[in-house]
């Protein structure tokens, strides 16, 4: 099924193999999941990350533990189905489709439970995790595809933290997008913003276009309004980790200075991200969960402190960049312009029937 | 003379004593420079840095090195001289008071040679060496005194890299107005741009305010956008490395992005220099010579490499803020507030009568 060179993460039956992106590029070190503590842990501490990752990761996670449950009653199944998936559910707050593939899990399971038994319940939840992901990768490259109209023949591009194969089941998000853009002969410059602090820029999205053979320039993140007014930059296009019905998008810290540095200087900025990473239930980017992480994210760098020990730190990891900062948002079902409450709901309800 | 806790420099007689700030907060190493190499080396790999302290420390330089001259001719003496001053010259390319300094003690030689031994002329360039350091920390006291009309009572200031007691001759430029603050008994929080990529922010400003007891937050630098939004800033005041007759200004990199965030989110800008910041000879900050360094500051942290071997780097030390975003500029002789073109001018004139 996968053609990819890099894959963050996949099913093998007997385990769940996924790619330590802690440990990129330093080391290509793969973890075997073969528990819920493992799981979680690896979804928590980042080993795999990104929107769309950690849906599949958790449907997957959720659907290895299904196995091992011990019952014939479909209800008992059902109930003991329920505490991993809060595990799952809990273990990173911001990113919409952890929660949209749990659901559709557990809607997948509640539906068929009527009439399956509980055999035919751990298939269907095997099939339904395996199927989240190769949607994915066809999301992606949907996306990739819609998202050329906004990428001219010849193009600098900006974008931050890590939106390739890495992130998602295949292909990339906004990464896709560029990718396609290169694979369709465009002339393609990658500007990467290292994405302090942890680096996803420098350590995975640099990784992936050399493993690709697309030209970057990689910057830290304050190099970024600099770079626009002296090199000139066609686009910005960055991934989401939570679309608001108003269009506001959560993403990874530092995007939301993006948009405001790309006003100023001119240059479209966009969002791509998948139908799954569109909340409807949150009307605007105000009332999008933040998760904050630890301080020494902030304070340490490997093995070497960066700052005086106890300086008091702010860790968002992600931020919310307004709908009217966003020039598009490119989804797998087409690109969507303002107005979004309008457009994005009809983009959604098309995508139902 | 001196009763800082912090000194990033002082004359020794037998040596210059420097103190590394590349190892800080680690460690508190400090350089004996017996000889030019040993000087040039520590201003171009950055263990003493700031603008107004690479020119103390240039002059400091050339005094010592002078000490060494072997002749009882002027001319031979003064003409022995311009190579040192070259090689200290050449060191780093962005900071003008590396040159204003170097001008001053080459000028102050020239003008007594006519009259004054070789002996004379020696102690005259180590009293002058002295005169730059010592005048420069009664600039800076004048600064932070000028610099209260800007901060209000109770203030959230944002700063970049480190304007403090490190970055000159003592107190500092942009943080000597933020310490003013605090000793004049202002509630001031220091919100801390940690200054990517070699930290100054994270390394010298959260370890000096750390000793002065100053309340601070370290935040990374694609965080000062969503900080601003979220949190609410009444100031950023960054120092400067040149100013340009129009005002336009040069600093760290990172510098022009907060300008164009505080105008975006309605926030006073200022820059803080002396005067010896000031460059009347050059017009427009798109003039002003732009030090590009190593890529392995982006590319490493320490002995951790961050990307991938051979990903292309963009790496300018500075970026230059255009005066229309300026608020205005902090210098020894007052507040200058625009137009600079005519305002600068005044203020340097006044300083001359």
């Amino acid at each position: 099924m996968q053609t990819e060179k890099v894959q963050s993460l996949c099913w093998c039956n007997d385990h769940i193999r996924i790619l330590d992106q802690t440990r990129l590029p330093a080391a290509e070190i793969y973890i075997e999941c073969r528990d819920l503590a493992t799981m979680a842990d690896a979804i928590r501490r980042l080993a795999v990350r990104g929107a769309p990752a950690i849906g599949i990761a958790a449907a997957m996670g959720l659907a290895f533990e299904a196995k091992k449950i011990e019952t014939s009653s479909c209800e008992n199944f059902l109930q003991a189905l329920k505490p991993v998936c809060d595990c799952l559910r809990a273990t990173r707050p911001t990113a919409v489709n952890l929660q949209w593939a749990l659901d559709r899990m557990m809607a997948k399971a509640r539906a068929a439970g009527e009439k399956a038994g509980v055999v035919e319940l751990k298939n269907l939840l095997i099939a339904e995790a395996q199927a989240i992901h190769t949607e994915d990768i066809a999301n992606n490259r949907s996306m990739g595809l819609f998202g050329q109209d906004v990428v001219p023949r010849k193009a600098a591009i900006m974008t931050i933290c890590n939106t390739g194969a890495l992130c998602c089941g295949g292909h990339g998000t906004a990464l896709g997008v560029i990718r396609t853009a290169a694979e369709q002969g465009k002339d393609i410059n990658v500007v990467v913003c290292e994405t302090r602090p942890l680096l996803q820029g420098a350590r995975l999205t640099a990784w992936e276009l050399k493993a690709y053979g697309i030209p970057c320039k990689l910057i830290t993140d304050g190099m970024a309004a600099f770079y626009m007014k002296k090199k000139g930059l066609d686009l910005v296009i960055t991934g989401a980790d939570r679309v608001a019905a108003n269009g506001d998008s959560a993403n990874k810290i530092g995007t939301y200075s993006l948009a405001v540095l790309a006003k100023h200087h001119q240059v479209p900025f966009y969002i791509a991200a998948p139908c799954s990473t569109v909340d409807m239930a949150i009307a605007v980017g105000d009332a999008i969960p933040i998760e904050e992480r630890a301080s020494d994210e902030v304070t340490g760098f490997g093995a070497s402190l960066t700052a005086p020990v106890g300086t008091p730190v702010w860790n968002p990891s992600f931020d919310v960049t307004p709908a009217e900062l966003i020039s598009g948002i490119i989804t797998d079902k087409g690109l969507v312009l303002p107005p979004y409450k309008a457009n994005l709901k009809k983009i959604l309800c098309a995508g139902k029937m």
